[in-house]
């Protein structure tokens, strides 16, 4: 089919969208109705509905160049549902809006509709719907995912107590090295395109770029250890923005250790191969989509044993501020310098 | 604080989202978390929960040149709660994304998204959420509506019966009559920016183009006289269009009479100084945002004293097929032709 109809306007957007969601499947009987209708209808019975959103636009949160595009599609799923399983909830539904310009073709847009599929597939959520349209300039991708969750399961930013220990899974800054290094590729090729990319050996960073996870396994383990967070976010725009977030909102002050901070040897490598400072990188870099909670410090026996779970630091007092201490022992506060797509714009 | 930081770097995402929402209110203690967490959390309780979403796209679905920004962002709104009274339940809630290029300045971002607070007012729905971020060309609106509806009182397309009548709201027509006359005065202006545009005495389309309603009327009037349509859908691709799905979705004809169909007498007059013909504006103008439902010829009585509603045919086995029968009497298979957004594109 993509052959035949290579071109988006010989489709149309009816039979482009049938064309796409035709491998979309239920998961949940909670979908009583997906596409097809001028909306969908769910019923999470007697849980609580979550609801998120983000858009992703070309030029500004990837780059065509280096992006598969079934990596894009994964990632454009995976990124939302990790805003689901922040506030400790189950996702369960997705609507896929797309505006995509007319460069694209059919089959490149069913690869990125695949790996939507794949991703929804994975994390066992259905797409109940969406909007497809023609933008002028580029794709823009707004997905908006729905969870559930018992009402007293839910964990707010605001919930941390003074002396709860912050803790973050995975390892951080690894997502940024792997953008520093597609970047670097994309010079490389735009002098000599004839050049191949020197990417082998560095999967590790170029998978927490390109086809990051949502930390579905940390919900589930939290739930059988019997700890509920008192509090939680996602890692999206840098460990130092979530962390203020969860400070500003709980209204407490933090110490987050330096020393503590996991960050993998692979991004170690690479962020020394751009003269960059690892924490810099974790702190700020940014896409990692690990979960950052704090926990009482009762907890933290049924959580020490997990390897992939560190303990950077603990909640303080408002008044003590929100602060780094740094490896040779000083302390310093903690500047949220996340990422902001408004910056060093040269659009339009 | 507009003119402090008329330009979106000079604010980041965080600081905007904060000053766009400041006068967000929440109306519905369905809503138990809106924006500020990294989902909302809402309550429909008892009720299943109805999910529809669109994007608009500068340059697709709206002309800077000649739309109002508050009533842009009013539209973009109303849309989205069209769908949801389409599936006979009660909009409850919102997210709202956007991009934006560097030529917005803060300014003007303020006033779309006061519009949309003016129309969440006015609909009674929660603003909860969304995402903010830098686009590289132009403003890209998507929005995701929440609802709630008792699980025997949603109307789906497919639920029409032989015989049923169909019936519109409103009137037909008026909001592609409106935006023929805007395109005409931009063209105008580009000759001339000092002429005036000459929009006088065309109140009426131009509202139904730049500041549609969408029809909380209806479903409360239903309601009122106890008729629960068998299917329902609106109308914003086309009376034509619409009536296509809930025909192949209930698996029927219809018989469509052209003389019923209610047209303005502004989207007459509109429509023959661009001489064009009226119910070909009708059946595939589209952006009308009327309802187009069907009811059992038993519920006739209860609805046939209200003057906003016209009953323009009736459904028919599907072995007829859909027509359309012309005020002069002949029988013509009725075309479908919604408007499509990858037609002539000329982008990217």
């Amino acid at each position: 089919m993509a052959e035949k109809y290579n071109q988006l306007k010989d489709l149309g957007e009816f039979k482009l969208i049938e064309y796409l969601t035709q491998n979309v499947k239920i998961h949940h009987s909670s979908t009583l109705k997906g596409i097809g209708d001028d909306a969908a209808v769910i019923d999470h019975e007697n849980r609580k509905t979550v609801v998120s959103t983000d858009m992703l636009v070309e030029g500004v949160h990837f780059d065509m160049v280096f992006t598969p595009l079934k990596h894009l599609g994964y990632k454009a799923v995976a990124v939302n549902l990790s805003d689901i399983y922040a506030m400790n909830a189950q996702p369960r539904q997705i609507t896929v809006s797309l505006a995509i310009s007319s460069k694209y073709s059919v089959e490149a847009i069913a690869d990125i509709y695949e790996g939507m599929i794949h991703a929804a597939n994975f994390y066992g959520v259905d797409i109940i719907g969406g909007d497809t349209t023609s933008s002028l300039k580029g794709l823009i991708i707004s997905i908006t995912a729905l969870g559930e969750a018992k009402e007293e399961d839910i964990v707010y930013r605001n919930g941390a107590k003074e002396h709860d220990l912050l803790v973050v899974s995975g390892d951080l800054g690894g997502a940024y090295a792997g953008l520093n290094l597609l970047q670097r590729e994309k010079e490389v090729w735009k002098v000599n395109p004839n050049m191949q990319p020197e990417l082998e050996g560095y999967d590790y960073v170029l998978e927490r770029q390109l086809k990051p996870e949502a930390r579905k396994d940390v919900i589930q383990f939290l739930s059988e250890l019997g700890v509920k967070p008192s509090s939680m976010i996602d890692v999206s725009d840098g460990l130092a923005s979530e962390i203020h977030h969860i400070c500003k909102q709980s209204n407490l002050g933090c110490s987050l250790y330096e020393e503590k901070i996991p960050i993998d040897p692979m991004t170690y490598k690479v962020v020394r191969e751009f003269d960059m400072d690892p924490t810099v990188c974790a702190l700020s870099g940014g896409e990692d989509y690990e979960l950052l909670f704090t926990i009482s410090q009762s907890d933290f026996d049924k959580i020490k044993g997990n390897p992939h779970w560190t303990v950077i630091g603990h909640m303080t007092d408002a008044s003590h501020g929100v602060n780094l201490i740094t490896s040779g022992g000083s302390v310093t506060p903690l500047k949220a310098q996340g990422w902001n797509s408004f910056d060093d714009q040269d659009k339009d």
